[in-house]
């Protein structure tokens, strides 16, 4: 399956809901949050959670990135290779290994 | 460009850094919001926001979603198309037009 | 120590640097957010956390938190009580006991 | 009213429903993100929130708060006051004064 796909069955059915009006970046990083905190909320007391209800928000949390990517005319998948490439300079495997260590205390 | 070949490069950086074991579904769910929390930051006191720093956090979000998806053997693009199937019920186009109402309070 | 006297000083720090035009409802939700995930990034890969960086984060959230509920004429510890006793009534002694249960599945 | 008082009820609260043992300071600092992106959804779409949902979300964000600093052994105004200093020297007012940039950039 490609991103492209995905990202076009959004535009659509935002599009018939004439919804893109909502969707400002903003909004977009607002409701990222939100969705992000009803993942978590699946894990609030102990690590074992329902997944269907995991998965269910997931998807949200990942749907309304794929949306603030497409209004942003970013490639989802670039970015996080861009970003991974990154994140290699700042924990070089012989320093990071095996730590969660932040870069600035490593 | 497709999902797979990117969780396959996520998969690798990680397996090098020994860093599967800090991965339980609670702590990356954590960190699902933490970085959308980063992410939201980028508009704290307004709509204008740097687009570098949105594309690094947005970067970060979307690693972190793909990593738990994987860890917990969900497609992501499925199941955000499966989810759009859902809330397309819970948001018949005729009721949901242009409306930005909870479905409840539709 | 009162509430009242808290309050009052943050007013004053805020008044003096003209803060005030930043925090709209809106913006200080956010705030609070942000401030809450960096509290929680504490705890991102353990329940082991820094006593000083918990205390500086609790502080923010709780700083954005008093700011917003002044900023809306309410009483911080009121609108606690209040809610407590709504709770009260949702999670009744005898049906909550040792439970994280949530109120519709008890 | 004092934080004393308040922070004495929701001890008896917890008390009486045997919920300490769900409430490690990572579960509360969880608890504290959650609630608190159940405040920022009030504000998802725009600035204009019902008063009576922000008035009770804002309380369940206080709530967690106290607790944590409960659970802590930190005085939940004392720690506002500190940080109130601290951030007074990095935001000094000749420097801040009317502007929202972060101090790493003033």
């Amino acid at each position: 399956m490609s991103t492209e796909r995905t990202i076009e069955a959004l535009r659509t059915f935002m599009a018939e809901r004439d919804w893109g009006q909502f969707h400002s970046p903003e909004n977009l990083a607002k409701s990222i949050s939100i969705e992000a905190a009803e993942l978590l909320e699946c894990y609030q007391w102990d690590g074992d959670a329902d997944r269907d209800e995991v998965t269910g928000e997931l998807a949200d949390v990942l749907t309304y990135a794929l949306l603030l990517a497409d209004r942003l005319d970013l490639d989802p998948e670039q970015i996080v290779l861009d970003k991974l490439e990154r994140t290699g300079r700042k924990y070089p495997v012989e320093k990071a290994k095996g730590r969660s260590t932040k870069y600035d205390r490593l």
